[in-house]
C-alpha cells in the first residue's frame, strides 16, 4: 500500500462548479509529503476500509470530531497588509481624506521595520485565524518592509503573494510617501522580485512576488511600462486596482482616452496571473479582454459599499467567463474575514437585483438576474480564488493542496443552530457559511501543515 | 456617603445624540439595588477620589482592565425566536417557499415544549453572548411555548418583550399552523398578557407581553381590531411588520385602499409603545403618522437585503423625528449580532446614497444624503432602541439601567488592531463597532446583574 504523509477523515464541502457544492461525506483525504491531496476516497470505495485499518491508530491520522467539517482554506485576492492598523477607522469620511489623513501617513510608517513587523505579524495571524490560507497582499512602497511581509508569510505558513507597491508620480502622490523616482521604483521592484523568488526556494507552501502598480492614477507611463516588462521577464503575478469608482474610471479615460482595462493591457499588465481589484465599472469589451488575457477580478463587496459607488454585476461577469474571486480589501473593507465578505457578496448582489430606492417602481429599481447564491459566494472564496491565481488551491480534490479549515459547529461558546441529528448537509453548509465566527475555526492547515489551532 | 449596590470604573461610549458619541473616560458608574445607574462621576469631579477610596477594595467594585471598554447593551427590536433553528438556511429561495417549506413547518414544531425549550434557551443565550440585553421577540402562535420564552428570558436575565403571534385567517395561513379561530386567538393573547404580567412581578430586569399580529395579510379584520383593543386595555407594547416589501405593501393597499401604516392605525395598533419591523415603503404621510403616534421602526438591514426589495431611507426618516432602532430579524436576517446589523445599516445606507447599477450615470444612480455614519448606527442599536420601546435603556447615563457589554480589544485570540498607546478614543470606538466578535464581549450585565461571562 502507498505510504501517505497524513490521512484525514471527515465530511468536507468543496465547489463542483460555481453553482454547485459537492458534499464529501466521511471521506478519507490522503496527503503526500509535498502537502498535496494525492487521493480522496469515499466510503463506498473498496480500499476505504483497508486504508482506514492501516492508518486509524497512527499518529498521522486525523479524524474530525462530531459536528466538525472541512472547508477549503479561503483565498483573499485583495489585502492592503499595512492598513490592518486602521481597519474600521474613518470609513465615514470622503476617499480623498481617508487616503491623505489616514492611509498614506500610516503606510509611510512602514519605513520603520519594527513597526512593520508588529503589524504584519498580526495581520497574517489574523487572516489565518479567519480561515484565509492564501492572500494576495499589497505591502507599501518600501522594498525592505515588503520583503519582511513575505518572510512573515513564509514563517507563519501562509501562502503569501506579496507586492511592493509602486506609486512614482510626484504630481499624484504626497512627497512623504512615494517612490523616489521611476527608475528607483523599477529597480526596487526587480530586487524585490528576486529576493522573494529566493525566499520561495525554502518555503513549502510558496511565496510569490507580485508586480504592483497601486493604480494607474499614481503611476507614470514609464513606471507602468517598466512594470509590465518586469512581469513578463519574471513571469510574476500582477495586481492593481481597475475601474473601481466613478472618479478612478473617469480619470483613466481622461488620461488615455480609453477604459482602465485597455490602458492596463497596453502596458502588459493584463496577464494570465493578473488580478485586478474591484472592476465595478468594466463594460462588456473590458470583460472580454479580461477573459481573453486570463485576468481575474478581485471582488471586494464590503469595501465597495463605501468606495465603489455601485455593485459589480458578478453574475453577468461570470456568464462572460471572467475568473473572479473575493477580497477583503483591508482596510477599505473593515473585515479580515472572507466569511463576512461572502455574505456581503450575496447581499450586495440581491440589492443590485432588487435595486435600493423604494420610491421607484419595482420594475425600474434594480437589474434583473443579478443575484448570486451562497454556493456561488463560497465558490468565489475558494475555487474561484484559486483559478484567479492560477494555483492548484481552493478545492478539496486530488492534485490540490491540503489547505483546509476545520469548522466546529457544536462549540459550546458559539454553537450553530443545528437541532436535527439528521439535518441535511446542504442546510448545515449554509449555516456554516452564514454563521461561522473565528472561534468556530478550530484548526487551519496549509500545504499539509497545521498553521493555526485553537485546541 | 451614599451606599451603592455596585460601582464600576472604566471608559464607556454612549450616544449623546444620533450623530454624536460621548466618551466617558475613566468614569465611575454607581449602581443602586434596582440595577439603575444612580450616578456617573467623571475624574474631574470632586467626589471621584472620595468614592474611589471608599469602594476600590470592596467586592462590589469592578474596574475594567487595560484595553477594555463599556458599551451599552444592545436593543434588538425584531427577533423571530423560533427561527433561530433555521438561521442561515434557504435564503436563496423565494419568500413564499422560504415561508412554506421552511418557516411555517419549523414554527409549528413549537407546539412541542421540549423542542421549544431547547431552541429558546439557545437563542436567548446566543443573543446575550452577542451583547443584546433587550430583545423584542415574536414567538409562535402557541400560548404555552410563548410563555416559556418569556420565562427563559426572565431566568437568563435578559429583558425580553415577547409576543404570542396571531395569524388567524384560514385563507392566508396553512391549516397546520394558525390560530384555531379569531376568538381563540384573542382569548389566548389575553391569557398570555396576564401570565407575562404576573411573571414580570418577580423579574428584576422586566419581561413584557407584546400584542403581535404577524402582519396584516395573516389576520382577519376582527383579530386586528381585537388586538388593538387588548393593547389599549392592558397598555402593552405592540409589534408587527409594516410595508416591508413590494408584495406586502401592495397587498394591504389592495385590501384596505390605504397604506399599511394607516390600516394598522385604524385598528389601534400604532401606539407609543408600538414597533413595526422593516417599514421600507413608508411614504411621508406614513412617517408623520408614525411620529405622531410614537410608533417606532425596527430596521433590519441584513434581512432587508434578502426580502425587502429596497433600502429604507433611515436618514430621511430620522429627519422626520420617527423613533428608529435596529433588529436582527432572525432568520430573515442570518446574524444574531447587532454589531453585524449596525455595520450593514451603514453599508446599506451608503448603497442607497450612491446607488447600485454601474451602468447608470452617477447622478441618476442613488439617493443623495442617504448615508448614515457608524455613530448613527450605534445610536440605532442603543439609545434609539430604548426610545423605540419607551424604556430607560440604551444609554450609560443617570436614571438608565445598568445594561452593558464589556468589550476587550486586547484579547490574544481576537486582538483589535490598536498599535498606538494614545490612539484617539473615537478611532478605538470605530474599531470596536466594526471589528468586535462575540469572543471580544467578555461580560454582559443587565439591570445591574451579570448575565454572561467568558472569564
Ligand atoms: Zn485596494
Ligand atoms: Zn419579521
Amino acid at each position: 500500500m502507498k505510504k501517505y504523509s497524513k490521512v484525514f477523515k471527515g465530511t468536507a464541502f468543496s465547489s463542483k462548479s460555481p453553482k454547485e457544492v459537492q458534499i464529501l461525506k466521511d471521506y478519507l483525504f490522503c496527503i503526500n509529503a509535498d502537502g498535496m491531496i494525492e487521493k480522496t476516497i469515499s466510503p463506498e470505495e473498496a480500499d476505504y476500509q483497508i486504508l482506514l485499518d492501516a492508518y486509524e491508530n497512527k499518529e498521522n491520522f486525523h479524524c474530525l470530531a462530531h459536528g466538525q467539517y472541512f472547508l477549503p482554506g479561503f483565498v483573499d485576492l485583495h489585502v492592503h497588509a499595512p492598513q490592518w492598523a486602521q481597519s474600521g477607522n474613518a470609513l465615514d469620511i470622503p476617499l480623498y481624506d481617508w487616503l491623505n489623513t489616514y492611509t498614506f501617513p500610516l503606510e509611510s510608517k512602514f519605513a520603520d521595520l519594527d513597526f512593520a513587523k508588529n503589524v504584519y505579524e498580526e495581520v497574517v495571524s489574523t487572516l489565518l485565524a479567519n480561515g484565509t490560507t492564501t492572500a494576495l497582499y499589497f505591502a507599501t512602497v518600501h522594498k525592505e518592509a515588503s520583503l519582511l511581509l513575505a518572510e512573515i508569510c513564509a514563517k507563519k505558513g501562509q501562502r503569501g503573494l506579496v507586492g511592493k507597491v509602486v506609486m512614482d508620480d510626484p504630481e499624484q502622490n504626497p512627497e512623504y510617501y512615494r517612490d523616489a523616482d521611476t527608475e528607483t521604483a523599477l529597480a526596487d521592484t526587480e530586487e524585490f522580485i528576486l529576493a522573494v523568488k529566493e525566499l520561495a526556494k525554502s518555503t513549502k507552501q510558496g511565496v510569490y512576488p507580485v508586480v504592483t502598480p497601486r493604480f494607474i492614477p499614481s503611476c507614470t507611463d514609464e513606471a507602468l511600462k517598466g512594470l509590465g516588462e518586469l512581469a513578463a521577464k519574471y513571469d510574476t503575478h500582477v495586481q492593481s486596482h481597475c475601474s473601481e469608482s466613478d472618479w478612478e474610471h473617469g480619470y483613466v479615460k481622461e488620461r488615455f482616452n480609453k477604459n482602465d482595462a485597455f490602458a492596463l493591457n497596453d502596458f502588459g499588465l493584463l496577464r494570465e496571473k493578473s488580478v485586478m481589484a474591484h472592476c465595478n465599472f468594466l463594460d462588456d469589451d473590458d470583460a472580454d479582454l479580461f477573459a481573453e488575457t486570463g485576468t481575474a477580478i478581485g471582488h471586494c463587496p464590503i469595501s465597495n459599499a463605501y468606495f465603489a459607488n455601485s455593485v459589480i454585476p458578478i453574475a453577468h461577469l461570470h456568464s462572460k467567463s471572467v475568473d473572479i474571486g473575493l477580497g477583503s480589501d483591508i482596510s477599505g473593507g473593515f473585515s479580515p474575514s472572507l466569511f463576512d465578505n461572502a455574505r456581503q457578496a450575496v447581499m450586495s448582489s440581491r440589492m443590485l437585483e432588487d435595486g435600493v430606492n423604494p420610491k421607484l417602481p419595482a420594475e425600474e429599481r434594480g437589474v434583473p438576474n443579478s443575484r448570486i447564491t451562497i454556493n456561488e459566494a463560497f465558490y468565489l472564496t475558494t475555487a474561484g480564488g484559486g483559478e484567479s491565481l492560477s494555483l492548484p488551491i481552493g478545492r478539496l480534490a486530488e492534485n490540490y493542496t491540503w489547505d483546509v479549515q476545520i469548522i466546529d459547529t457544536s462549540l459550546t461558546s458559539a454553537k450553530l443552530p443545528i437541532y436535527d441529528a439528521n439535518e441535511d448537509l446542504h442546510d448545515i453548509f449554509q449555516k456554516i457559511m452564514y454563521l461561522t465566527r473565528p472561534e468556530n475555526i478550530r484548526e487551519v492547515w496549509v500545504q499539509g501543515e497545521k498553521v493555526h489551532s485553537r485546541n
